[in-house]
């Protein structure tokens, strides 16, 4: 089995799970898209679940290493939201496709795949809220409910599925900028002594 | 015709289409789902696009005509931001499987439809935007790029259809205080006299 081959299905199944949906995409879209009779195609795979529960199981599992990676530098907390936010929305810019996937298809998994990736979905928000957290513990972030502050900042950042634009006029760092400026220090300016840490 | 049946049609169409997706929903289903036979309920409705349309339409105008209001209303930008949201998560939280149907499902309308809801998508969007714009020339809210913060904000609330639960421990007014919170004045503590307005 070339897998030169199976990554070239998986590219195709991307493509078009992403433009026409995952229940509206046959194995015969597939196999027709690689140039492959449909019987060809299954020594390769063995189900189109199979095909959505890899791509789903490989865009998370990079979320989640990149995220880890970030949590372990020796950085302030301010710089590791701002490096989490950058590298989510890099990684959402750059696969698009992928993410899509993930974000708007994974709900059709069959068990056991769907608890699989929303175990590791969970594990992502967890990553977020201990960065959160830990914030709080150093006195750098206000307190309050870290894993409802973790919800909003990683859903602005997922909901970039929806809008960006890969030819566009703003490249993923001003985006990154833009978003991490607003979680840190909100849109409004601030009352002078209004928010500084009890001492 | 009968305008209760019809919206008993629709109300099993929503409840369809977010259980299993649009593309895996079939007439028949939704058939069933009423207790008509098929050919009966194409009394009631052309097509299965035609629901999904109707479905889509009546959520996003709803979104439309309730920040419109808040537009309108006479108080501070602030205020107004924190109202966007609350009304946005409350309105959410209050219809989770038909904001489902518009957020996930309605990438399926063919045309002329697409580009309707596409349109009035980006009413919504340019509504969020002239909250933001509005505080910015009224001195309560930080220069910068508005379109990108208000794709931040309605991004991370409408990403409450993902994780809401309905008879979970918190209440759509505690998720809009928190939310409000961090787009308003961030997650971090502030440097003193960090980001005062210029006087």
């Amino acid at each position: 089995m070339s897998a030169n081959k199976y990554e070239e299905i998986a590219q195709a199944a991307i493509r078009l799970f992403q433009q026409k949906g995952y229940h509206a995409t046959s194995v015969q879209d597939i196999a027709d898209e690689v140039g492959l009779q449909k019987g060809s195609l299954y020594h390769y795979i063995s189900s189109k679940e199979e095909l959505l529960m890899k791509i789903a199981h490989q865009s998370i599992s990079g979320f989640n290493r990149r995220l880890e990676k970030i949590i372990d530098m020796e950085v302030n907390h301010r710089e590791k939201l701002f490096m989490a936010v950058q590298t989510h929305i890099t990684v959402v810019a750059a696969n698009m496709q992928m993410t899509t996937v993930l974000l708007r298809e994974a709900f059709s998994l069959a068990e056991p795949h769907a608890t699989i990736i929303q175990e590791l979905t969970d594990r992502y928000l967890d990553l977020w809220t201990r960065i959160i957290d830990e914030g709080i513990a150093a006195g750098e972030f206000k307190p309050g409910n870290s894993r409802l502050k973790a919800l909003a900042i990683l859903g602005a950042c997922n909901w970039l599925y929806r809008w960006y634009e890969t030819d566009g006029p703003l490249s993923a760092d001003e985006i990154s900028k833009v978003f991490a400026d607003i979680f840190l220090d909100g849109v409004a300016y601030h009352k002078p002594g209004g928010s500084i840490p009890p001492s």
